[in-house]
């Protein structure tokens, strides 16, 4: 690479992008930890798509009708973290860029959304991001058919490397894509040829402009290096209403020893190679230091947007008061006033008619009073809409002829699913929830994690969640995955028995503000368990009494969720005719029971003799709540998997597990014995 | 589509796949559960497949040289287990086909592994079954190239469906397979337009011969339901050098009312138009009926095999009698004669050098004298081979041009490498090992799900296994996934403390039969803890006393496990300094722990006043260990994580959330005090 030629041709761009590639050099070498050779790639590409095309603010970097950039690189961090300082926000100090990976310092190894304004959204765990950018793509669409172009109005541009484009995950987001027509969504793919392991043929030899256009995507081809090919490229994605892939060929490390080799994907932090590098560039400033003529050509872009902005406000402001309210109390994650009442009305309705119906079932009816007065819902499944009942008839599809429309009818792409979620959510405006079985949890992993680092209320709706799913065997029972989404932090992991508690559930999920919450729901038929209404949400407790002793009479403590609540009854039923009193706890979510004060709990789970766990899945975890009270620790008992399950009928299948009624008052009757 | 015409040019061919139509909608309908119309669409590829090219022995389902055939559309179980009925697997019998999805018999709801002779690998999880095919195929190349093709040559055939393809980890399969020019793997795409929310354009508009060919498959186009096409079809597929793809176009549930649509995708179980499809094929029999011309000639298929197999006998009987050895000793899993001793002399050699060292480089290290001595064993990274520590000199790398090669670059593709190495394993004849970052077990969870449920001994050699990572931050910092892997029935997750232990760990690991194991490495250096050389496995036992107090002295148990092992017994210093007596159980797998025996158990760990576990994960699981003994409970504590991580060196991570040895010792005397 002619690095001379570049700087010739247009020496302004040159010291602008240098400017990325040196912040990027120096962060990394003061960190002695990253990648400094992807910025320094990627420098002219987002040179140009920050001087000429992003629209954004930066004295109001969470505008609503701003331009979304993401890096689903996530590992060229500092390309970030040099844009925002360079554009003027404020979060973004040259001395955050200084503490590149330390503690406490906004400017974390890789992107995290929340650290620092400007950041869309955390990226890293390769593929995310192009994933993430069909949700925010998706999510502007609806709130443009729903606002008007004159407020809803951007694009959403990727910087996407090769790892982002081997993970699985990046085909479901470009087939989603591709399909909705998401003429809005650009990315830019770093085609740089390396890999950490070497040159990227070591691994694939994928046609990625065919492979793109082969899901219906618009694609061009340029040297990323160029800063007019660039702009042009940009200038035709914008116009085309495919979703476009501009193909930039670039070199890693441009210009550094370690350029187009794997070496050049890390940490570049030898001082002679960097000095070499910088003398190439033409860059004769200290670490860290940007001249002022550079700086403030990067700040002129920065300070373009206002107008941009001011303009967007006079527009906005002539919505009708309504439309105003709605899309604010969306963005800001309020739920709306009428929520409380209708859950409660709900829960009135459910208690009176008692009917027995699957959690599942009860979902959709709730979905069914709920999406008529949230307009900022959006529904889909992964090809289970019948299974997973979260379309109700007010939705409408979603596709590239109704913009309108709310239900999403993913595919088969757990993954790709459950990361658009993230975008959608991450946009803002939106409230996203979507299906599959519960079993396939383990394909959206990797989304659903960052659903809970990012603080993302997304709401997953996992029916068919143990092996009351029956026929369809051990690869669709689900028995680990209860103790998989207890272990991960900052995730609401509701099991709910009944009708009421399926309401109140929901109540709780679409009220958090910074935390996803996962509906673990039956394919099976429940009877109802609450059969007292009560106004208040006894769920938010995460764990409360259903059914108790005489008092004085308490011998046994049964703690259930979901679809063993009703066995535990029906256990309490038996021990009660044998004179045995027992107290049963319907424990709908841990994590909301963990957060209250240790004296509810107590109340909740005082000491005894003896306490039974019931959950058609594995013990792990359940020990915490066997224990009991120290000094008056109870004997325990656990009464559900310890194995994979099996394809027969469900009935017949709690039956031969042991997951009984029966089976849960024997337990009892041998520790009291 | 005109069912009679499609009768009248084929007649003998038709009813032979008229057969797999009927029992397909007979076993259904016996269910009342299933999917009909999948085995319907496919029946006459099928067909062609068995009766013209798939070379099998079902008197000898285990013929290593077999052709594999796998379902990965799985919920279509009802067209395997037809074939292999058919064609005269003895275990397939016309009972199992009656009792199809009931408990206790072979027919599950999806193919599972082990369940039925002739049953390739489990499927249902969709696009596994195409991923594992990926692994079935490298494995054969290996072993041609080791053994010659006189043993060694056959193909890998797949049925995928549309949803097979929508998930991302197909995209994996695609490109590792165009990439490695695997030519022995054939994939029909039963291509039928039908998803079960509907039409496919519901949620995708790809080409899939483009996308194919993108990453450097032959695909050929072809009408699946004319057996000459079909025949020449693979007659081309095999001659060609690239792996193939045949898209088959197919009619769902053809020539039932139900054809052509979603609903043809379940369970057709209406008597009256089942009635009127098998009038429209001709089939004028009772329910499970297969008239006897109509069998024989499938038999004759079936017995076609016998005549191949011998030969092949009498070409493997040709081998020497040390190749013929090593081959069946691998098939059969077992282990060298020499990996005792050669384990054992590695912990001799480790506690005399007495070095700290990352596990990581521990386990490199061990690599290097087991790849030499078991020519089973088969590398691979997720594109971070110089991290993993999975390479050894010995190994060369697998590709095109070197079909010896035992390591593989398996791509930025965690999902697609755990399900090839799961096609490794089944194919059978090698042990595959491979690596990623603990982290993104989250990626490839749904494939290591299915090595425990298939009790497959693939090993996991899961690096960077906590916030000792450092620098990139929660996104790259597991803190729940020893939580999930201790939760998933049938895996042994292992985190050894040094050297030693990392020894021992692979020793298990590859003694394994049937259980899969995850080695949970650290990325930083770690002192030897294990100073006294032990002939004995003691990571076999689980847990195990590494360091005690003075006889009748105990007044603490520390329990650590991996990287926090170490801190356990720089905790122990400091409370013996105090005189306060501890003992320090390292625990590397809990599964072995809680298979010994309960006296062992309480051996190691005995009733006493303090319990503190050090992880440095989530507590989730840990309170089993912390209750203690019954009538002998512990004051407990756990010093570890209760949220995601953060981005800074490690040794300041550890600090600052606390998980050291004074905050340990801290824990300890609160407890007791």
């Amino acid at each position: 690479m002619d690095i001379q030629a570049l700087r010739k041709a247009h020496p302004e761009h040159w010291m602008r992008a240098a400017a990325i590639r040196t912040l990027a050099l120096d962060g990394v070498a003061a960190a002695n930890s990253g990648h400094s050779g992807m910025p320094m790639g990627m420098a002219d590409v987002a040179t140009v798509l920050y001087e000429k095309h992003l629209r954004f603010d930066p004295k109001a970097p969470n505008w609503p009708d701003r331009d979304r950039f993401i890096l689903s690189a996530g590992h060229g961090s500092m390309l970030l973290y040099a844009l925002l300082h360079l554009t003027g926000y404020e979060q973004a100090s040259l001395q955050q860029l200084k503490d590149f990976r330390q503690w406490g310092a906004r400017t974390a190894g890789h992107p995290e959304y929340g650290h620092m304004e400007g950041i869309e959204t955390t990226t890293g765990p390769l593929g995310q991001g192009i994933a993430n950018s069909v949700g925010f793509a998706i999510a502007e669409e609806i709130l443009r058919a729903r606002y008007g172009k004159g407020v809803v109005n951007h694009h959403t541009y990727v910087i996407a490397g090769d790892g982002c484009l081997m993970e699985g995950i990046s085909q479901e987001a470009i087939g989603l894509a591709g399909m909705q027509k998401l003429g809005s969504l650009i990315v830019f793919f770093d085609n740089n040829n390396i890999t950490i392991d070497g040159t990227v043929d070591l691994a694939d030899i994928t046609d990625q402009t065919a492979r793109f256009e082969a899901s219906g995507w618009h694609v061009i081809e340029i040297d990323g290096h160029d800063p007019v090919a660039i702009d042009k490229a940009i200038v035709q994605a914008k116009a085309d209403p495919r979703p476009s892939m501009i193909s930039c060929k670039t070199h890693i490390a441009l210009g550094h020893a370690a350029q187009d080799t794997s070496k050049g994907h890390g940490a570049l932090t030898d001082a002679d190679q960097m000095a070499a590098a910088k003398a190439a560039y033409g860059w004769d400033y200290a670490p860290f230091e940007i001249p002022a003529d550079v700086k403030s050509q990067w700040e002129a872009f920065g300070a373009r947007g206002a107008t941009a902005h001011a303009e967007w406000q006079t527009r906005f402001d002539k919505l009708s008061k309504g439309k105003q309210d709605e899309f604010n109390r969306a963005l800001n994650l309020d739920a709306p006033k009428k929520l409380s009442a209708t859950i409660k009305a709900f829960k009135k309705q459910a208690t009176e008619a008692g009917a027995k119906m699957a959690t599942r079932s009860s979902s959709e009816k709730v979905l069914e009073v709920i999406n008529p007065i949230m307009a900022e819902t959006v529904g889909g499944s992964a090809d289970l809409t019948g299974s997973n009942n979260t379309k109700t008839a007010d939705l409408g599809v979603f596709n590239p002829d109704n913009r309108a429309g709310r239900f999403i009818h993913y595919g088969i792409r757990e993954h790709g699913m459950a990361a658009a979620m993230n975008g959608m959510a991450l946009h803002g405006g939106i409230r996203p929830y979507s299906g599959t079985f519960m079993c396939f949890t383990d394909y959206a992993r990797g989304a659903m994690r960052l659903s809970a680092l990012m603080e993302v209320p997304a709401v997953y709706v996992m029916t068919h969640d143990s092996i009351g799913l029956g026929e369809d065997g051990p690869t669709h029972q689900p028995v680990e995955h209860l103790a998989m989404l207890r272990a991960t932090p900052n995730t609401h992991v509701f099991r709910p028995a009944d009708s009421v508690e399926v309401a109140e559930a929901w109540e709780l999920a679409l009220t958090a503000k910074k935390t996803p919450s996962v509906l673990a729901l039956s394919r099976q038929g429940l009877p109802l368990v609450r059969k007292d209404h009560k106004n208040k949400n006894m769920s938010a407790q995460g764990a409360y009494v259903l059914a108790d002793a005489e008092a004085g009479k308490r011998q046994a403590i049964l703690m259930a969720t979901g679809s063993e609540v009703s066995v535990a009854m029906a256990a309490r039923d038996i021990l009660e005719a044998d004179g045995i009193g027992t107290r049963v706890v319907s424990m709908p979510c841990w994590e909301l029971f963990e957060a209250q004060e240790e004296k509810i709990r107590k109340r909740v789970l005082p000491g005894g003799p003896v306490r039974v766990a019931i959950e058609a899945g594995v013990r792990l975890g359940w020990d915490k709540w066997l224990l009991g009270e120290r000094g008056k620790e109870a004997k325990a008992g656990f009464i559900g998997m310890n194995s994979f399950g099996a394809s027969a009928p469900a009935p017949e299948l709690f039956e031969k597990f042991g997951i009984t009624a029966e089976a849960t008052a024997q337990k009892v009757r041998d520790l009291l014995a």
